[in-house]
């Protein structure tokens, strides 16, 4: 299908003009062209202000209209009147994508909407596919390492694409990613999507190859039929995971204050999300948690979880939260218990979860992660308590006494849960069949570089820093499956959700 | 009220003897004598091996009869059996305190609980408190540095007392409270309670004076009246959060299997948690995002929320979290409108959620949040945004072309949030109202090391790393405050919940 160049302009512009862009570090065209440079755009820039000049390096235009070559993308972050007259220049300069970042339009409703119909007027007749206004930017590491937002956020390239009708909560997904190591293939905030809509940029995720996952924030659909029929689209070649705000009556009349949406009733919103197969929650943390996820894993044939915990604790927690979040704990057969009796010390506890009651013994815990993962009783595990070894290797270094046996221990630890690693990486493989993990080791691993736990998830692999987490990370997968199951209609069920089908 | 001796020796202990200590990592003996002397602590440390000799350092004793000194703790960690008998030795020696951590006893029926009914007998002629059996260790940095667990948890001193029948979701407790530099009082796994039980830590911790907040994991309550009585007290003077597992009967029977707890009707519990002020939580997360409120906030008198955000989507989210817990996104009367007119740039919004539309000027964000806490109409206010000069100070400082003036600038960026962060402990404190912050920004701050951020951490006020977060804990504080309030029966409403009170 052939993709609109317009919104190739938008995501792979060869060259980035900064309306309004500044020497002055309390103005965001000063922000704009910093964060565009720190990004290390591999395009040409030309900041663009009266005053001439340098900015940042980069020689400044007095006007678009003066600089001498082609221009793909401009951001316009001038006042509103202004902006108007730049989107027309930006028009004559034959520009195909804009970005107005510029707030005060219809937002405010009176004369900010009148300056925003206005701006629609010159985009459609110029023919320009034009973001915001009111927005905070676009992130486009593939090809050209574009990062333009407000938020100074630096996530790596990868395979997560990001709509958002917040700037702010959109830097903030962008920000998880970039915190956890997590790349992503393209942000735009979508400001009040007076031209450019929702619907244009799933529509653009659905057939971008370098996107895998869509995840999006939205306050209100101007659009719902289109948009709904996008989505329906997309999420048979890729999980689309929503989070809609304005749920309650006073956050819709804040976000009609945010960017004019309208919110609309919650329960039509759910009915068509379920309709359609979008994922949807209710936090930044669950968008993460289920993305990442999703590019991982595998998903889930049924709703029969096996778990498998280092203690009991966390396990009687994650059985409570699969049970509430609609999985089966489900009781293993005498052969996967026989599986298990030969793999285990014999204290273990005989029964889902399985409990390896505090034994030191590393190994035992990853040939139960094997065992549940081969039982035909069973859709998946969930693995808790991951990175123990690791965990404690630190302390084995500095064990007063202990010299060189001590760093020799901390070694082998990490050896250890290294091995595992990669051991649940290939029970993964093998089975066809997720493995979530979660672990207490989890929590703040960037800050002691727990490195078993920081070398998973450079394999992609996030380990949830709670058990609640993951049991609804698998109950999410476990519904998109279900989605994609019913819509094939026969069952080529075991789609990885990450992957692109030939369809 | 006279504080039982023997709950001194377990969290003061001058001496402590460690049975079954070993020169072998693959022991649990091992690693509970390295983390006891990694943890720095102060007292004698006695470990006892049949094979004499020296263990990470210390002199080992072949039998507990043999050390010269009085022990006040022993911790044990060899088979049932030979525990049972390493627990009379302790009787005969006149230990008063003993932490049995052997698991295969009640948790296991059969012969398991004969013994575990042997412990019982000779714990209560002899006299000793004893903790566990099946347990992961005791933590009590003041006065004698006691860091004696399974997990390597070095949590550093202060104010959070925990209890936990699970031994690794006690060290996930103590593990987040680490990673924010966040100090605790006690921690006590009590495994599966044969002698001391939930409700005597529960006991110390109230006339604890260095403790300020309680928090507890359980699974099932053995002494169901006793335990309501005496948080009943504990409540009229620092607040119990408390995490209950085995909702659901997959997790009550997994919890059974675990420690022999029986989970009881969640019904029933919940009521009994509302009659005496236990604030309930459901994850680790929320439980130390509520320990910390009530660390660090006054409490809410009401339920009237003013939120401030520096961009629309936090607020819109926050207000969506307040609705669904109950609270009150209060209209700001005619009164409060002004004064935020006179300190806000012309375009905010005028309304609840504030919106600062992306504002970059700092200072109006904190008078905003000043505006607010002021207003008689608000009960408290809920921050959103702070941390963004701090997280592109980095940017700033890398900057190329800007060499020493971007120095500068990161410099003043850094300054500016500081200023604000002062500014907003001083509002907290003259208002005596909460101001709960959450931002983007706290998202990942270990690593990026948003400074603005992990001051603010350093002083006890955590900025929670979403909104959800952040209402949830304003909701908890609040529940709290009516409690205290109807049990006053007058209102000496705005006690601060970490200070005690004289009664």
């Amino acid at each position: 299908m052939a993709v609109d160049k317009r919104m190739e302009a938008l995501f792979k512009p060869q060259s980035v003009a900064i309306i309004g862009a500044s020497t002055n570090p309390a103005k965001w065209g000063f922000n704009f062209t910093l964060h565009l440079t720190h990004g290390g755009y591999r395009g040409a820039c030309y900041p663009i202000n009266p005053a001439g000049g340098e900015i940042l390096g980069h020689r400044a235009y007095k006007s678009i209209l003066d600089v001498p070559g082609e221009i793909d993308l401009a951001f316009i972050l001038i006042p509103p009147e202004a902006a108007v007259s730049a989107l027309a220049d930006c028009g004559k300069k034959g520009i195909r994508a804009c970005v107005v970042v510029t707030a005060g339009f219809g937002e405010l409703g009176g004369q900010g909407e009148s300056l925003q119909r206005s701006l629609c007027e010159i985009a459609r007749e110029a023919g320009i596919a034009m973001v915001g206004p009111n927005c905070a930017g676009i992130t486009s590491p593939e090809p050209m390492s574009l990062y333009c937002t407000m938020q100074p956020n630096f996530p790596p390239s990868g395979h997560i694409a990001i709509f958002s009708q917040s700037g702010n909560i959109g830097g903030s997904i962008q920000r998880v990613c970039e915190k956890h190591d997590i790349g992503i293939s393209r942000f735009a905030s979508t400001g009040n999507e007076s031209v450019l809509t929702s619907s244009d940029y799933l529509n653009y995720f659905a057939e971008d190859e370098q996107t895998k996952v869509v995840v999006g924030y939205v306050e209100g659909i101007s659009d719902g039929r289109r948009f709904f029929d996008v989505a329906r689209q997309l999420t048979r070649k890729k999980p689309l995971v929503l989070m809609k705000a304005g749920r309650s009556v006073v956050g819709a009349n804040a976000a009609k204050s945010h960017t004019g949406a309208l919110a609309g009733s919650d329960a039509v919103f759910k009915a068509l999300c379920r309709q359609c197969g979008i994922i949807r929650v209710s936090s930044i943390d669950e968008m993460f948690d289920v993305a990442t996820a999703f590019l991982a894993q595998p998903l889930p044939r049924g709703s029969r979880v096996g778990i498998v915990a280092n203690g009991g604790g966390w396990g009687v927690l994650t059985a409570d939260a699969c049970i509430a979040a609609g999985l089966d704990v489900a009781p293993l057969p005498e052969e996967t218990l026989q599986a298990l009796d030969n793999r285990l010390p014999a204290w273990w506890n005989r029964q889902n979860p399985v409990d390896l009651v505090g034994g030191i013994s590393r190994g035992s815990f990853f040939k139960a992660v094997e065992a549940l993962a081969k039982s035909d009783s069973l859709d998946g595990v969930i693995a808790l308590g991951f990175g123990y070894a690791s965990s404690i290797a630190s302390v084995f270094r500095n064990a007063p006494g202990l010299g060189s046996t001590g760093d020799r221990i901390a070694k082998d630890m990490l050896a250890s849960d290294m091995r595992g690693l990669n051991f649940i990486l290939d029970v993964i493989e093998q089975s066809g069949k997720p493995v979530v993990l979660a672990s207490e080791n989890a929590v703040g691993a960037d800050r002691d570089g727990n490195e078993a736990i920081l070398t998973f998830r450079k394999k992609g692999v996030i380990v949830y820093p709670s058990p609640d987490r993951a049991a609804n990370v698998f109950a999410k997968m476990y519904e998109y499956q279900r989605y994609l199951t019913a819509v094939a209609g026969s069952g080529d069920g075991n789609l990885r959700a990450g992957g692109q089908t030939d369809e």
